[in-house]
């Protein structure tokens, strides 16, 4: 039986990394009259729709995909949530 | 009083919006043999500190960032979660 998962992954800079990106977007909120933000990190929200047997291996899986592929792990940290959003029992 | 907020803001594609990243992605991951991702969407996600005297204040001013900088409204939806990190009480 396969089972299809949504996870939920955010991409974030490690606390020790610059964001520019992000200092810029402060400036110029601060420039709009913001001048109360003390701190903006962008970083990623990423929902994969996965199909995998059970909930173990689709979490395994997302690992070597976040690593691999979705998050540079020199400068960035990952984490998801895993919801288990359909189930094919391959009757249908 | 001054509170601080921890805004955690996700900024999303709306779902009828054609995501060319995200299939990007999904491809990818197929040559890696993932075959078993069905659909990935790549979105922003936002961590903003900012100083309200309350939650609602803080509420209002974080809806008009959103749609005046991070977010564009024609093709994206957002939402946040607020959490208080810390009371300035002035004190000190």
């Amino acid at each position: 039986m396969q089972r299809k998962y949504l996870a939920k992954i955010f991409v974030t800079l490690r606390p020790s990394v610059l964001d520019p990106a992000g200092v810029a977007v402060q400036s110029s909120l601060k420039q709009l009259g913001y001048d109360n933000v003390d701190s903006v990190r962008i970083g990623k929200y990423i929902e994969v729709i996965i199909t995998e047997p059970d909930e173990r291996k689709a979490r395994q899986n997302l690992d070597r995909i976040c690593d691999q592929m979705l998050a540079n792990p020199v400068i960035e940290n990952y984490r998801f949530d895993l919801i288990e959003v359909e189930s094919q029992t391959g009757v249908f």
